[in-house]
């Protein structure tokens, strides 16, 4: 079963990004998944306009496309910006739904996010849900926010606390459990 | 009093820009208000980075920024993509919020939609509220769908269907008196 | 397979109950699945209060979790009160969520809508949606509006129009198809 | 200036009647309102059904529509139940929203709310909106969540923190404020 993970966010860096490798790590402990982490920074596209769409799509929203129809689950890590989804994650959604040759729909999807502040991006998640689903996405009903991610990791990457690596190791072996069935 | 309209949309041709310029049309035949429509293609942003904003905002995020900061209240019509805000106008908020010298706080703001579909783009406006919201904007909680928008319009760009002139206008009548306050 | 289906709505002669019934008709004329309707009228609730429940719970509550969780999956039908789910519904929720001895979690669910208006109640199941997740329900991420409801069934209660048949018949397969798995 | 202000809870001794009363009394230290704490415990209605309202209406409905016909703006403390709005405070939306004779439109109101949690029920004030804007009330765009409510007041129901009591200070002064235009 291949999995994919990558974050809402470009930022060099970004805490988001750190927590998808996170999630990786914990799944490539156990066995019988392939996994793959993407940047998607690597993917650079324009904000979504027609116009462009009309002279023909970015070969970063074809070779993006071609990887997510590729893979049999997703595990997003992304940010809160202004309580609701990042313009780069709704931009990806926004140019891969015009794109008919490949489809996100049916793919299972487990959400989570990091933050510097206590709430740990929960709200924004329950935004990033409805484009996902739109789409006709398998959103887990289950997510979770890592709040004060700014000191969250170690300097291997790891999480610090035993007690939130327990509660993101729980919530993938929920989500993987699902998707085996 | 002054009142900035736009589309969530760049595509030349934009039914979401007809729409915007219809209510201007119909402000425009009042007396009291100065009105300008404004077009997000002539303020060119690339997808929000940190990493750019690092290096300095876009010069089209503050030229923005600066021209809403400068009037009374924004009437923004806009597009559903995939149940949710269009990247562009989710794009524009999250510069907006990072570029501290403007705010759009506390600013009066009228949503409506124009739409190909039956529905009009109104379950789009709903997650649109959220991120305006989010950033201190006050959104007027009555909204406006435009369905089948691409047999609405004459060829003056005026919405050929008495009804549909008159909800627009009843709608703006509501929302000017409401901001005169 | 034991699929429930039940209206989120009491009213006798409800347009729900009677979309809820016809999607149960369109499973009955398939093979393999024993299906029940349930009416909510039946399960006569108060108001959620923490001062009742301290008490005991309501007969009605434990029945109807006890029903839910015999079952492998739900289809509901919900009409849209004010942009957002019924308060029968919600109040369905509250009490079970409350209840430790059954749950509603990892259960799938299929969400329609039947309205008088034209946009079939859509808006009101993107909000109907976040408390059913947020109890670990696997909601599906298509749904269907019906609008103009209380023109659609025939005396018999059958849709009349082939169109909306098939939009329904080609639901309950995909949503039937995915719990299959 | 009428203000009211009650609690989306009925159990006695609630955190968001105590939250309620404690931005109640923030107000009354200010000069100039009118103030009123109303506990819907003493509006007792059975949840919402069209055939109890083809009856006529409960008692409880028309006194407290009158109520709030009356008043110039609402502040509202309320849990976050499953992630969304409780249902006792849906059921009187849904509920007056049928009452044609008073109407909640147009009114200003300020939500805010307490949680044993650690989100203080933000998420939910988010959905919570929706219901209220749908009738056409103004919601305040700032709310405010309190945190590990059940440790935060003291014998007399004061906010123990006074960081905590500042931010509910000064966001009441921005509400006042702007309604007061």
């Amino acid at each position: 079963m291949k999995i994919l993970f990558f974050a809402g966010s470009l930022r060099t860096g970004s805490l988001n990004k750190k927590f998808a490798l996170e999630a990786k790590r914990l799944v490539d402990a156990k066995s019988g998944y392939e996994t793959e982490f993407l940047d998607l920074k690597d993917y650079p596209m324009p904000v979504y306009d027609q116009d462009i769409q009309d002279k023909g799509f970015p070969e970063a929203v074809i070779k993006l496309g071609e990887k997510i129809a590729g893979i049999d689950a997703l595990v997003v890590s992304t940010p809160e910006y202004n309580g609701s989804i990042p313009s780069v994650l709704k931009n990806v959604i926004d140019w891969l739904s015009r794109e008919k040759r490949v489809s996100i729909g049916d793919k299972p999807l487990l959400l989570i996010s990091a933050s510097m502040g206590a709430l740990g991006g929960v709200r924004g998640l329950w935004q990033t849900r409805v484009p996902f689903e739109a789409c006709g996405v398998h959103v887990f009903p289950t997510m979770m926010g890592l709040p004060a991610a700014h000191n969250a990791f170690d300097e291997k990457g790891e999480l610090k606390e035993e007690k939130l690596k327990q509660q993101l190791q729980k919530l993938l072996d929920h989500f993987l459990k699902h998707i085996a069935k």
